[in-house]
């Protein structure tokens, strides 16, 4: 018997029929005894068509009145869930983001959450409601609607889940946990029973999107466990814990919880450049200056007084980084700047490697078993990146994938 | 200069692009220094896709959820509206109703405003912004989103004007003012420029459905001078009066202003009941008991002992009132029960009557002269409504609207 706080995304509340499913979901788990407070996402395709709306208009709506239009959104689905739990007997109350008093600051379309005041939530759970909350959005302290950002549902789930001091906040959406890696490029991919918080941040950041990383930080910050799980089958999912699991861990020997992929990004390097002090910053000041950002940096050592100079950025800035580049060559006395747009970042992820030597080099065994190329690596203490041609990008998951043995549970 | 209130319906922000050319009308306002409150309702269809989303989870969705529901209809629109009129140079700022202040009772679906607290609308309007608001809606006093029930917006229009002592409430439409008859059945219908609140009554709840009745009364009540306009097409529409225009009215010798049709009543008749105190209340004790609303009433002097007693009731309800009529017949002693669903009610309406002999006698002329024989009659100060067959409905309209020249401007 305890509080859940249970979050379903757009997918999970997409037509009434799958409404009516979460209610009977809901009502299960009351039925198990528990307190439950749900946060729903717009019904998907919703926000789309919002947005749709406020572009026939101008390319530019205003940041206020995009929020006041988007709030819309979760404000159907909590209704109309409500109306299906109703409907089953299950006593049920609707609160819009401002009827929650989620407080906010005023930065529209991507507000952050300041505080929220659960008082008349924890009422409506005593009195035996489920309550019901809509997601991405709030207040600012002149009562004006704000929006927390796509996927800020999650956000709300987890603040609530904070505030309200839950069991645990359940993330329901289409998959049914997280995985090993990604399922459609590696079918023997495996469900985790649980990953660290540091490796969620990872794997999410990373690209294997299951959850928000502003929701995982909220999160680790409050403490909050997190389950993810599926809203179409049963299971347990994985849960995402803050204990010190990796002790435990090393202890069975896993190093690794799981590769992640991102194919979005492109790389360009500016060759020959003087190996002086605020190099750095001068190649990527006017880079950052036009609001791009950067993600894998590298630079080798110097050689003949001069040295390489390589990042990556979203593929969507390739073009206007190289040309920024390309502007700035003669002034940064480059000898050449090149570019590569058809790469992919490639990441093993996995609290056990910290303390444990010869990862990389078996990764990069089975990386040049295959004949894959690695043209930039970058580490931090849990993960190793590398960047590679794309076209290898799922060969290369499979060859890592069978190298650490992940289809097997540890 | 002055402080306008202006109401647009569903058909009027029908789409982006008429929503559009709503903000081109309330600039061309603003810019002959008016200060200008805009209210609207939902997109046309959006408030039944809604209902449709509800019905298909249950026929009987709770009340308080169906709100929070249909609520969202208008809140999509006031953030488009807004996003036109900034695209525009124009600064704008939208309210939902709770953000309004527009607090009603508790009655989910037919709540009645109680107050709005107008502050913050003021000082928004001092700051030369327009004013953009959320018909149909508002708050009760714990903050739970109310609707006011079809047609609301209006209500709410009206109410804005007076909680801010405006200079007159514009409620644009799709026709382009009220007319002496529908143009659809006698096309010489003529445009009035102007018609007192009393007449205007009249013709809504006869069922020339220009503007809801509830708004009407409340501009009654608190004395807002209210003008029909079109959203489509320029022109002067109707100013609803409140003076003792009759006065003036009688002075140029003006009768009728209008003549009001409705095809949505059924008539029944229970004969041969005994002629003593008591009879009405037991005949119509058991139909208002099952909530049916009963229109017109007509009893005769009696004969005999016994007295015949006719009454109409929306056509919906005709069935169901002829069963528990007929289940009552044996108690109340009656000799027959009959009814008849195919009638129509036509009611000459006009201030000037009240104190001209001759018009009822007038109409009834013109109806004997096509053949047309009047079932039941009804008089009030400034109407004299009858019943005739169904399928004499428009002949009956067109040989009145000539008898008594409407025609030509007064």
């Amino acid at each position: 018997m305890g509080l859940i706080v249970q979050k379903y995304g757009g997918t999970s509340v997409g037509n009434t029929e799958r409404i009516e499913n979460v209610a009977n979901k809901v009502i299960d788990w009351r039925g198990r005894g528990h307190q439950v407070v749900v946060v729903v996402s717009a019904m998907s395709g919703e926000t789309d068509r919002l947005i749709g709306l406020a572009k026939n208009i101008t390319s530019r709506p205003s940041p206020r009145e995009l929020d006041v239009l988007l709030a819309t959104g979760e404000q159907v689905t909590i209704a109309l869930l409500c109306i299906a739990l109703e409907k089953r007997g299950c006593p049920a109350r609707s609160y819009t983001g401002g009827q929650a008093r989620i407080l906010t600051d005023n930065a529209h379309n991507k507000a952050r959450i300041q505080d929220i005041k659960a008082d008349s939530i924890r009422a409506d759970l005593d009195a035996g409601r489920v309550v019901v909350v809509a997601g991405f959005q709030g207040v600012d302290e002149d009562g004006n609607i704000t929006t927390l950002g796509r996927g800020g549902s999650d956000t709300t789930g987890v603040a609530l889940a904070a505030a309200l001091k839950a069991d645990e906040c359940q993330i329901y959406t289409d998959v049914d946990g997280v995985y090993t890696t990604d399922p459609r490029v590696v079918p023997e991919a495996r469900r985790l029973d649980r990953i660290t918080f540091e490796e969620m941040l990872e794997m999410a950041s990373l690209g294997s999107k299951v959850l928000q990383i502003r929701s995982v930080e909220f999160a680790g910050k409050h403490n909050v466990p997190l389950r993810v799980l599926s809203s179409f089958q049963e299971g347990p999912g994985t849960l995402i814990t803050f204990e010190e699991a990796n002790e435990a861990k090393q202890m069975e020997n896993v190093l690794i919880s799981g590769i992640a992929f991102n194919r979005d990004e492109a790389k360009l390097t500016v060759q020959g450049v003087p190996d002086r002090p605020g190099i750095a910053f001068s190649i990527l000041g006017s880079v950052s200056a036009a609001n791009i950002e950067v993600d894998m940096i590298i630079q080798n050592i110097g050689r003949d007084g001069t040295t390489d100079f390589t990042f990556t950025v979203h593929r969507n800035d390739y073009e206007r980084t190289l040309e920024i580049l390309n502007e700035q060559a003669t002034r940064l006395g480059a000898r050449e700047v090149s570019g590569d747009g058809k790469i992919a970042k490639l990441s093993l992820v996995g609290i056990g490697m910290r303390s444990h030597a010869g990862v990389a080099s078996k990764m990069f065994e089975a990386l040049a078993r295959e004949g894959i190329n690695i043209r930039m690596i970058s580490t931090s203490e849990i993960k190793i990146s590398v960047v590679i041609d794309e076209k290898y990008l799922e060969l290369g998951v499979r060859a890592l994938h069978e190298a650490f043995g992940l289809e097997k549970a540890a």
